[in-house]
């Protein structure tokens, strides 16, 4: 079995929880070489998973062991460094959003092209078991024709996590966040949405708004803390979605597929991650997760899966181009 | 005690199922005096119920005896009836839809003005256990302001409802439904939502469609067999909408109310059906209402509420001005 | 719609609960034409069910409206009714067991091959819910190659069952009922193992005895009240299966299907009548069946195979081949 | 108090696991003494648990405070070690099977009666507070002659436990396991019939055979991979058993016993591990044990057992020649 | 099997619903004849339930084939139907409470003894399936000794009951129940810790009072609706009771023993009527009873058991003199 | 924010546990200074919370930083530390039992009176979650007066307890523990019945005994083990009360309110730590608290209230006349 190298540009939470553990286990993933503009973030992540550093994101490029790049820059830092990744001939994962303006985004798929590397989005909600089971179900066409659907994405805002647990947290301020809910949830559910169906938001009608969310000042946020969506999609599917920082309860990361024949229901209940309702009276119900401790902490499969593109040769299972069709409808929410 | 006699325009499954029989155990009802076009019904429904018949309406409004009078005429018909037994100073309960256009609303609501009567309309869903618990809860403030909600109505259609079971239905024809599940499933949760917020829906994006039913000739419906919505509130509330008739699996008769300090779920769970999460974790389960039977049929409330509105000389709990408000926003929907 | 006429030889409990009501109830056929010995008793059937009595058979046979026959005589009859109402151009739907003998069975099946017509067996297992399901999870090979099973039909015993209530019952002799438990509740699982591998049983070993039933004078009865056979099929398979009138608890109806990729279990749970467990953890619930109340008795479907293996010209669902086949492996265990 | 010392003989993952902190938390044991053919072994062992080692088993034999051994050598040695182990005095607890043929296990057993010291064999299974349940419950008689029964052992095989998850493993290998799945599985559920039923398999029929496994180079392995078998007792009781290495989901450890007057069903509910249902409809639960987390093991009870037996000078629970009566089932399963 | 005649004394609701059916129900009774004031009352159960009727007591007492008597008669006539009953040699089934008085009360048992006839009082909760398991477990002596005991039985009072629902109810006026809740449920659990502990409750501390209930002219009732008692009995165990006719929620009828190896719960879960905690942690359910439906009523258990005593020529399972013990409590707790 | 230094008054395990970590915790305290008569005692707790010892109360006493004092000395000694504390100027939250007499205690009240300071006392079972919910929905008044009561707080013992679990703790000597269970539990359930009903039992009849705990010589113990009460409010409620140290299964911490209009429970069941019960059949469940594990363990809310006082000048939540006043009722109980 042959493995490959990779680099890691950016040295934050995202490359410590996510890509550097991940790339770790993978079992075609020999060295992992990180890069970020403090050394010192970078060999940290060293010697915790083994692995090199080196000072320029050139030295990544130029490296002809390094075959894949994740891009896990601040995120008006993509459209260059993922471009340069793939016009140098790496495969790149670059972290969501794609970028911070459509522009912006097409420039990397035009890398990309030019390249022909792969170049896959980290949207991981495609990849957790009741997704995939949900994708699975509707694939096999069992429950007749898709309707209509609903999905929300909502907690009790990001200022409750992380260590500091901050109203200053960087996902309230304008110049950083850019779209607020709608950038950080909504955009997950939009290519879920897409995913799922297979099919394409075509249209959107939306309020949001800043409804309850302070900055450490006491301001109202300059960002949407809410957004709530009626849709319409290209085959004529109906749909609502609701993002919110503001639900002061538990969170809600469910998504209901209404069809011809049954309904698929979507993490709406803990023990059964997803449950399917037939015309007929049937309830079929799978357990697909164990409940998530800290000892038993799940892959996204995110970083598995561009991996296996890599190898085998394929598109990846999230394109760039996949990630543009969200990011345009996330702009036109927030028109 | 004084009790009172009623007159009850049209003999129809509503006046068979509800009115008649919830006249009847009304301890401030006398006498119910029936009229339909077709005598043999009325005397039908006087046999089962008690009380008599009459062969004009306006044996009803002459009848100094009768005080108030249910109109369960067709929809088509309600701006002329209502507003005669208004005039003729009668209390005048109205079936939903108030009338099929807003002009015609707006005629009965000036007869109830000049008349200072009673004009209530049937939206039963403010009268269940737990929208009378959320209401509650709502007006003490205990879970801070309201942001955002999220309400739904839908089941299998109703041609798989009543005797016939037909795609012939008269739900499905244009001429007679009007505004398809939008004014069937949607005005309730209209009404509600005006009613829990204490608020009004100002603006709202939609999409509708027929997309699924067909009639008796395998053609699709020419009235809309799914809606859904983007909200606004005159508060500034935002909120997702979602009507149907083609949930194909268990109904949907749920909303959710999502305040500062906690969440409302209202018939998410049929054990408990009112459910209050706090932002710290503490959870409340309401079980408000026993599994129906056959043997245990409950009331509607809404004649109990109208008859409560005379003898108190109070305004009813849903006023013609609340109805003309609520019909304004099927009407926004649709076009 | 073309509907046909159908005929009953023998008017005990079998046809008054099982056969007449579900013929009544089936959309194709016409008029039922009641024969029974004592012509009281199929007067008193057609008074209930509608429909006509006949005085002899061969007027059923000679009746040319009449399509099909059900076969409810005794069961040493069922060779010679069976087999004149094929001769004489009848589709039958036999009682189980097809006969008391394999030679006579294989009379039946000689005049069935001779007529064309159809024949099939009362084997009503296959047609619950759960059963159907776990045959449509097996064709899909979902699960991979079936290794091993377990199945098991055992109750409190025959006398605690129907309005007498007594040891005397004709389940307890040895004329009457030949095979005790084996041929009473054993037959049906062999034919039911037989329909989900799609397979036979090629081997079995057995151990048989009357381990605790006495008859009316409290001598132990003579046949067997339980059998534990280990088996062996053509295509390799093993398992085990229990027969047992003396489960003095719970009823068991259970059967486990062991496969490469995961295990289904049918009838472990009441409320989740099918449940497959994968190999990697995953376990899927399916509630197929509402609990039975007197309200909601549901039909066995076999009536209705029959009706439309005729009116599709088809072969049946439970061939008297089949049923032949399952004979002998209960003539190997009691052997 | 006073206190013994004990030796092991084997140093290998029963003794790390078992054996040894068993021993060591009995508080009428002083000393263990541990001996290996590879002293490093040992020395280990010495270290994690307190004791000293040995570099021979004479220096074993030869210790007057050394007053028992468990025989944890590997299987075909056992005839060799427990033999002399009793013959210098020392009662012993030999690990299961008892040997790898009846030639050699009579060997150990006249070995045992020759010197009159305790032999014990680790069948652990009628320790569990289950089976200790059940065995009360039989004792008292209050279900009347047990009649029928069920047995089941069956996991997803063994090449997926221990660290090494390989199909190389030696129970796949005929020269090591011998057996297969019967030796391994199947003699704990023959012994603890045998128990519970204080009664003795006389009878039995089966089929065997390799159905899925295969080696490392992916031929069909050389042991049974599942064991069906039917079975007669002494007294005259019918049961089935089923072993399997191919449950490919979770782990069936139930027990079945069919009564006069009621069921006991064991193992078939996590909660409530033993479950009575009586003739009557009445249900009883037993809720035995708490779920085990790695922070509360449990003792099998294997070891204060045999160090009570000796204490007391009573025989052990699990004699050498109750061992070998199941071994003669084994053997007659494989024949 | 012989059987016998048996008389009633007094046709009002408790003769109507428990004692006619259950005799008529009871395979010993062959008539029942039936005595009332009103002759009317009387005729009409015969007809319901079949039996002839008198017209006097003498009648009944005269009639050699009249072998037992109930005195269903009102409360203050006890001492002299149950008295002459027994003197003219009839079995005596004597309706709760035994006597107005403990001097009237030990008149009967006078006449009991003289007449060496049976004389049973109708304390029915010592039958109920619970109370019997729990007295079982308690005679085995397998929790070693009682040490202490709680126990209560209240609901939301007689008024609710019945047909009227009135608060003109005899329950609470003073010349008619004389003890209030101490009378109608106390006297109940009284009887049932005698019985349970097979012990004397010797020294009783209570305080009682009227803390809610009022009349149909609003003013508090005359007797008590609350009593709450500490006790001690003869052997020395401790405990509470409470009794209470304002229980505003779910009705109360549970009892708790505590032993020295476990505690014995009653009536404290809907599914498992009993269940025992064990010192190690040990849970025991018992589901012992069906949910009753309609359809399904059980039978108090009381009228069989006194038919038995006589049959069987044993003593009753309630003894008049334990009945007497019972009421001398009640005195003390009210004095 | 302003910061206070805090002293504590001996070192043992209550300090160790519950006031160094609580105090540790709040923002208010700036420096735990910790005094011991064995000055090793003080050191280690330093060590591990922070903070510094002296060597004499008078230390802490002149140390004009220190605001308030925790009073964790023995009980025989609190009249003389709090009393002292308080003279010296000290807010004081003093250990339960306030004292050993009624005499000291008040002695101890005395001088809060002269100081002005505030005096607690640590009856915590006011600061649990369900009991402040409960004590919220009394005060709201939603249920109507409050009619009886009941409450029990039993468990094994306390031998069961601590590292040593001897049956020669000081919980069983006369000398040390005064009034056995009654002081260990009993008390905190009068200051919660009182804290709750917003009441004083004014009369108490009682039953108490050593009816199973015996001493380390196998002695009946000097002190009580179970207490068994009737009580009255000076309101007028009446109520029962039971402790133990002999409940030999699950701890028992409930109590029951019932009102005019509904019942609330608490702690009957694990997951709903109150219960409320309406008189219409309603049922409302809260589910308060997690599920504590040692990963979160919870403060009992004495030791941020206490401070709470201090910071807002505040009467405390539980005052010095108020632990008297449960004092008081303890000596009536063992009189």
């Amino acid at each position: 079995m042959k493995r490959i190298n990779v680099g890691i540009i950016g040295c934050g939470s995202i490359t410590k929880f996510r890509h550097a553990p991940e790339y770790k286990a993978n079992p075609y993933v020999d060295e992992i070489v990180f890069y970020d503009r403090n050394p010192e973030r970078a060999k940290a992540l060293a010697e915790e998973f083994g692995g090199r550093t080196v000072t320029s994101v050139e030295e990544l490029y130029n490296d002809p062991t390094i075959v894949a790049i994740s891009d896990c820059s601040s995120n008006e830092s993509h459209h260059i460094n993922s471009t340069n990744a793939l016009l140098n001939g790496k495969h790149v994962l670059c972290e969501k959003p794609l970028s911070v303006s459509i522009k912006y985004a097409e420039k990397i798929l035009e890398a990309q092209q030019k390249s022909g590397k792969n170049l896959m989005v980290d949207h991981n909600q495609r990849f957790t078991k009741a997704h995939q089971k949900a994708k699975e179900l509707l694939e096999k066409n069992e429950l007749g024709e898709i309707l209509t659907f609903k999905t929300s994405f909502g907690h009790q805002g990001p200022e409750s996590w992380g260590v500091d647990k901050s109203n200053a947290t960087w996902f309230f301020k304008k110049e950083r966040s850019h779209s607020g809910v709608a950038g950080d949830l909504g955009i997950h559910k939009i290519d879920l949405i897409h995913y799922l169906l297979d099919d394409e938001i075509e249209d959107v009608h939306a309020f949001h708004g800043a409804l309850d969310k302070v900055d450490e000042n006491g301001n109202p946020i300059e960002v949407c803390d809410n957004v709530v969506c009626a849709m319409k999609t290209k085959k004529g599917r109906l749909g609502t979605a609701s993002f919110s920082w503001t639900y002061y309860g538990s969170e809600d990361n469910s998504t209901t597929i209404y069809c011809q024949k049954g309904i698929i229901k979507i993490y709406h209940h803990p023990d059964d991650q997803l449950i399917v309702e037939m015309k007929d009276g049937e309830v079929i119900k799978y357990q697909l997760e164990q409940i998530q401790t800290n000892d038993n902490q799940t892959s996204t499969g995110v970083i598995d899966s561009f991996i296996e593109s890599i190898i085998n040769d394929q598109e990846p299972i999230v394109t760039g181009k996949e990630a543009l069709t969200s990011l345009k409808v996330i702009e036109k929410i927030l028109s």
